[in-house]
C-alpha cells in the first residue's frame, strides 16, 4: 500500500506552492506515495491554474477522502494570493508556513500520515512572524519534543550527517570534538538505517587539508577526530577516517562509503550540491516522525513564474516512502526475532 | 606548430613514470603537442615494457631531436628500477623527481621548450632527500624566482583559485583579510586569461556557511571579503560575491562563472573532484614560464601495477600547450595595439 505522504507546502511566497503542486501530480510521486498537501486553498489553485495542472485539485478533509488522480489538499492557514506579494517576505506568509509544518506534525504524530516531506520556508519571513527558529530542523523538533536529532543529505549514493552546520567557521573548528565527533558517527550510523542501509560504511572526514597531514596542518583531525572514531568502531561500527576531506566526498558518491560524516556546513554541502544540485533531498533523523525535505530555499527570485524545478520535492517525497517501507521492514525483523526469542513483547 | 611541452616524471616509485608514457603516447596529446618526457631511461623502459607501449621509447638529447610516431624522452638522474621500491617513500627517488623539475623549468627559461607539465612528486620523498618543499608550486617559485605566484585548478568549466591552501583551517579562516583576498582576486584575473578567458567574470565565495547571512555567522564575508571585492571592482574586474560557498562551485561549473576564488583549501578542492576526478588539472600563474600539472599524488598504493589513469595527465598537457597559444594570441594582440599607437616598442 503506497504510504500517505504530508506535503507542507513552505512559504507561500516563494517556489514551495508550485513544486508542491508539480510533485504531487507526477506520476514518479504517485507511483511511491499517496500525497496530501497542506497549504491555502486559493494559493494552491491560484498556482494549479497558472501551471495548468493537468489533474483536478480536490480540497478533502481528511486522509480517508484521499482519491488517486487528483491533487489532493487540507486547507490549513488560508490566506490569500492578494494578502502578500510573492517573492517577498512577509509575516503572514511566516506564520502560514510554520502552520503547515504543525499540521504535518501532528498528523505524522496520530498516525494519520506516514510521513512528512516539507517544502522550503524563508527564516526571516519566521522571523518577522515572531517564531525564532534557525530553520525546519529546530521547529521540527521542538514541536516533536526532540533532543538528538541529525539532518542528512543525500543526493544519489552521497549520504553526508554534519557535526555542525550553521555556525561561523571558526565556530565550527572548535566544535570539532570527540565526543562530537563520536555522537554524530553513532547519527550516522542510525540515519543510514533509515534510508534502508544496514550495518553502513560510515567515513569520516578529517577538519584540516589533507586531514592534517600528520599533524602538519592542525592538530584536531590526531587529537579529537581520530579518538571518536576509535570509540565508534570499538562498538562496531565499520568506520573510517578521519580521511582526505578533498576525495572522501567523491568516493563516498562512487557508493566507497554509505555515509560521511562532514565537520561544518560547506564541507558537506558543496560536494552534496555538486553531486546532483536539483536531486539533493534532507532527512532529519532522530525524530519521532520520517521527514524528508527539498533541499534548496524558497527562491524568491523565480517565485510566482511557473519555472522552478520540482525534481527535488519529487525525491524528497519518493524517499520519504522508501523510508515508510523501511521502517516497517525494521519493525517486522525485530517482532520476528522476538518471536524466535519467544519473547511476546511484539504482540 | 605543436609546441614544445617538456613532461618531468615525477617520483619514480609512484605512478608519474606510468602516466607520463601513456599521456605521451596518446593521440589526444601528439595531435596538441610535442611531448618530452624528463626521467630516468631505465624507468621509463621498464614501465615501457610492463605496458606494452605501442610506441617505441626513443632517447633523445634535445628537442631538436624529436621524432613524430615515438615517445622521446631526454635522460635525466638515469635511477634505475633496482635502486628504489615502487610505492615507497625513497629519497633517492625525492632527489630525481627534483632533478626532473629543475631540468625542465631550465629548458623553459631558455626556451627550448614552450611549456612544462609535471606529474606528481612526494613531499616525503623531498624532505628526506634534504629538499624542503611544501609542494610543487614552492620548487617552481624558488627555481624561477616567483614571489606572487598562485595556483588555478581546472576541473572542465570549474576554474578554482585559493586564498590560502595548505594550511590549518583555523589558521585559514585568520588568513581570509581584505589586501590578500584582493589579491587573490587579481591572480585568479591573471589566471584565467592565461588559459584565454578574457575579462573573466569572477566570483568570490564567501568563508562561512551562507557566506555568513548579514553577519549572523561570523563577520568576516562582510568585514573583509566584501571590501576586497568592491576593490577589485573599482578596478575594472567582473567579480560577484562574497557568495555561498555551497552554491558558487555549481553554479561555476555550469559555466555561470569563469572563475571562483575559494578561501581555503577544501573549499575549492572538494568542488574540483567532485566536477571531474579524473580530469583535473593545476596550473601555476604568476611564473616567468607556462606549467601545468595532474592534480593528484603519486597514489603509491596503485604504482606499479599498470592500472594508473592518464586522464588528469593528458588534460594538464593539453591545457600547458592550450596556454603557449593563448600567450602567442596575446603577445600578437599587444604588439598590433602597439602598433596602432605608433609605438615601435614591439619591434
Amino acid at each position: 500500500m503506497r504510504p500517505f505522504v504530508a506535503i507542507t507546502t513552505g512559504d507561500p511566497a516563494g517556489v514551495g506552492p508550485e513544486i508542491s503542486l508539480k510533485a504531487a501530480a507526477s506520476a514518479e510521486v504517485s507511483g511511491a506515495a499517496r500525497p496530501l498537501l497542506l497549504g491555502s486553498g486559493p494559493v494552491l489553485q491560484h498556482y494549479a491554474d497558472l501551471l495548468k495542472l493537468p489533474v483536478r485539485l480536490r480540497r478533502i478533509d481528511s486522509a480517508a477522502d484521499f482519491q488517486d488522480g487528483c491533487v489532493n489538499y487540507i486547507p490549513v492557514n488560508n490566506l490569500s494570493p492578494s494578502d502578500f506579494e510573492t517573492g517577498k517576505v512577509s509575516p503572514l506568509c511566516g506564520r502560514a508556513a510554520y502552520e503547515y509544518v504543525e499540521a504535518g506534525v501532528r498528523m505524522a504524530l496520530r498516525g494519520e500520515v506516514s510521513a512528512v516531506a516539507t517544502a522550503p520556508l524563508n527564516k526571516e519571513a519566521l522571523h518577522r512572524a515572531g517564531l525564532d527558529f534557525a530553520g525546519h530542523t529546530e521547529m521540527l523538533a521542538k514541536l516533536t519534543g526532540t533532543k538528538d536529532y541529525a539532518m542528512m543529505l543525500v543526493a544519489g549514493n552521497l549520504r553526508v550527517v554534519h557535526v555542525s552546520t550553521h555556525v561561523a567557521l571558526r565556530k565550527a573548528c572548535a566544535l570539532v570534538e570527540k565526543e562530537r565527533v563520536y555522537k554524530t558517527v553513532t547519527l550516522a550510523a542510525a540515519a543510514a538505517n533509515s534510508v534502508g542501509v544496514r550495518n553502513p560504511r560510515i567515513a569520516v572526514a578529517g577538519l584540516n587539508p589533507h586531514a592534517g597531514e600528520g599533524g602538519l596542518f592542525g592538530d584536531e583531525d590526531m587529537c579529537e577526530i581520530a579518538p571518536a572514531v576509535e570509540m565508534a568502531r570499538k562498538e562496531g561500527c565499520s568506520v573510517y577516517g578521519p580521511l582526505p576531506p578533498d576525495t572522501v566526498f567523491w568516493k563516498a558518491s562512487r557508493g566507497e562509503y554509505d555515509v560521511v560524516v562532514a565537520m561544518y556546513h560547506d564541507q558537506g554541502h558543496i560536494a552534496v550540491k555538486m553531486a546532483g544540485f536539483e536531486r539533493g533531498v534532507n532527512v532529519t533523523v532522530g525524530l519521532p516522525i520520517i521527514r524528508t525535505s527539498a533541499d534548496h530555499g524558497t527562491a524568491f527570485d523565480i517565485a510566482g513564474r511557473g519555472i522552478a524545478s520540482e525534481k527535488s520535492m519529487v525525491e524528497a517525497i519518493k524517499l520519504a516512502a522508501a523510508m515508510v517501507k523501511y521502517a516497517g521492514r525494521e519493525r517486522e525483523a525485530e517482532s520476528a526475532a522476538r518471536r524466535d526469542q519467544g519473547d511476546p513483547g511484539g504482540a
